[in-house]
């Protein structure tokens, strides 16, 4: 079979769109929040990517039907200011070093057959601690990008991440630089011991600023309460393990 | 060499046969209920799957005779109400993703060249404590599939198994659905701690009533007493490790 | 680069020669055994193997002239009663599953080139227990070799191995068998812990009477009472781990 | 996409150049010694190699512009007695067995189309405790290299490294050998603990004597006294860990 399959439902003919990306990653922030978008916007899937990169599963419904593990993409057309838009998401990234750099491929192919204008792609940046206040640092393949990104309430700080980006994240922005594309990530602030959905929140309040998209964080500020739930509970219980900070890369 | 390789001693003709997959997985309930039907049908080997995706090892007999590891394929015709069947077994699962994807992409070209209506994949659903009576669950490539099952006794209970369907049983759904093939699996409760006749009985019991086929569960049953006696032993010496319980997921 | 890369001295015409193999793997007993036949037979190399299976690594010699791991190919002419014979012998075996399977099949095609009439693999059985005499155990790929074999003195014993033969030693004859060719592997008991060249003696020992091949042992028994003096230290010092019997498997 | 994609800025023809390898690896220690070459004689990039064998990772700058990682290609024209320079240096080693091989083999193809007369491998020598003055030891793919390399002061110690050399450093020569090029490893003790400026300064002073280059090392001191200041004060703090000793292997 092929190392990757994808099946398109439709092929919509978009005006310059711009690709977000969301992944699970660090506090699945990137996915919490392109998910959002999906929802919010009511995006249109039109193709699936399946791959032997990754984990040989099915996932149940409700019901009890089954579904190949995939990554999917969805458009949405513009409306006034904003412009159409092609979001990824999935429940998996590429399983090895191999599989990240063959689908990033993958995808950046599909962008560029349909004049993918710009790149932003969303994760979390794992910090090892709770944050009240996440920050929303970015990275991008060029200075004039970063220059505009600042603009826009973007955090760059030296030396932050300090391992860079590693993942779909990270490899959409590399790749595309190389194919001479643009491209921005965007890291919410998180913790890392958590899906964060406050994280993800932040991420999507910048991106929607960019993107002039209306958003209603209803949904996942209703999601960050249960979760603010669950570890003020746990930390009744445990202390926080400040030791393992070290451990905490960002994958995205 | 190829990534796999078919060795055919025989080419059926069959008429619109049923595919049943039972390979190693958790408690081998899978293994143990396909092997069982191939006996209680005398089933004829027609095909051998070799594969590098199979670990680097060959089996001895008890004379000392060997043989490569494979995957095996048998068919046995249909008579009166029940319908020819292909039954696939074998010493192991791919050990990669990637193998795991390519020898069940292997498997369902074969079925497909044999026009196979409907496939059942049997595996066992590790829940982490001994099981009386353990239940049959189920998950399928359309609810009208998932109906049906239910009408034969099948349990489809949201949120079981949570993470899925791993390996061979899920993917030959997964991919079977892609091609646009029927696919239900079939898992028995089991404990996941040890080998498990009795969940393969259980499996058995709900297939041989979808398929019309008499089976004589008494060796099973005999397989059953022995672990029986096993794990009383090991009761009295050790309290059971509650704790382990959350690294079980459903491999079959 | 090519997978497999053979660099070829020369191609020698031989007479339906005897093919055996020696690489690492428990006690090395085959590698042992496999070098000593070279160095008492003043065997002739023909060709060196190398791979990206292997480890990327270099060995020194004691110059510090390096050499790429490689698998090596040796010839020696037969003599009276003693056959032709090819000898394998190398620094590694492949180190994946997928290796494992590319390197025999080459090494088999390597063989069918040169109308190899028989193999023997030569490896160690692990019994995690000091043996002051080594059976020898064998597995073949018919019955009629069994029989053959066990006339010479090697030993069939039902369920021994019980895990059947991983790694060269084994894919030869299962790899050998799916092509027709006939093989026997040769497994000298060893504890599993040390080099044993005690081990290396019993198989070769076999071996010899079975090509006809006069053997001076006096070298490997030199090895093996230096060994017995450091075993022998080790004794003293430590109690034996008998709990690690359960994770030696045979790999050859 | 392809495994090994090299952008390549620039084709500077030269003359009989020598090749420069200085990946990381044991204390860094070749990585920095080429990277200090590369500055001291203001070489120019004419190339990128971009690969699935290393991690799907992108670095950032100062600013925030990221690039993918990346192993890089340098070049410096001769100028007297100091002949054409080929430095290759780099983020990281290829992953996995099969990528060291198969970017050790473009890298030589590389140096072919250059028509490169020798190449030299820069790495350090582990040996699990601090050392004041490092030695460089050396290997060859010839005896008469280790002679002119012993006359410069390299030294050749029977049985170090006893493991042989794994990685590029080790690669370059095996699979250079094979293609019939003239390749020397040079290795700078270093504890294995840390980043190590000090064998990095030792490898290039042999180096500069070889290649009749001028370098200033003092911004290499610099990094070596930082180091000092670190390490004295972790001194302080533990004691040195010899039992880790054994675990050291050459990797470079």
């Amino acid at each position: 079979m092929d190392d990757i399959i994808m099946i398109t439902s439709e092929e919509p003919e978009l005006n310059e769109p711009i690709l977000i990306e969301g992944l699970p990653g660090v506090g699945n922030v990137g996915k919490l929040a392109a998910e959002h978008l999906v929802e919010q916007l009511k995006a249109t899937k039109f193709a699936e990517v399946h791959s032997k990169y990754f984990p040989p599963q099915v996932l149940l419904d409700d019901d009890g039907v089954i579904r190949l593990v995939s990554n999917d993409l969805y458009y949405v057309r513009g409306e006034g200011e904003r412009p159409d838009l092609i979001i990824l998401v999935g429940d998996y990234q590429g399983l090895t070093p191999e599989g990240q750099y063959e689908l990033s491929d993958h995808m950046l192919k599909v962008a560029m057959d349909h004049k993918v204008k710009r790149i932003y792609t969303l994760g979390g940046y794992g910090i090892g601690r709770m944050v009240e206040e996440p920050r929303v640092l970015g990275a991008a393949t060029s200075i004039k990008l970063v220059e505009e990104m600042k603009e826009k309430g973007v955090v760059f700080s030296k030396g932050e991440p300090g391992s860079g980006i590693v993942g779909a994240s990270g490899l959409l922005l590399g790749l595309g630089k190389v194919h001479g594309m643009e491209a921005v990530c965007l890291m919410g602030e998180t913790s890392g011991y958590f899906v964060d959905p406050k994280g993800a929140e932040a991420v999507l309040r910048i991106l929607s600023a960019l993107l002039n998209v209306e958003v209603d964080f209803s949904a996942l500020q209703d999601k960050a309460q249960q979760i603010d739930v669950i570890t003020s509970k746990l930390k009744e219980t445990e202390a926080p393990q400040e030791k393992r900070r070290e451990d905490l890369g960002y994958i995205g």
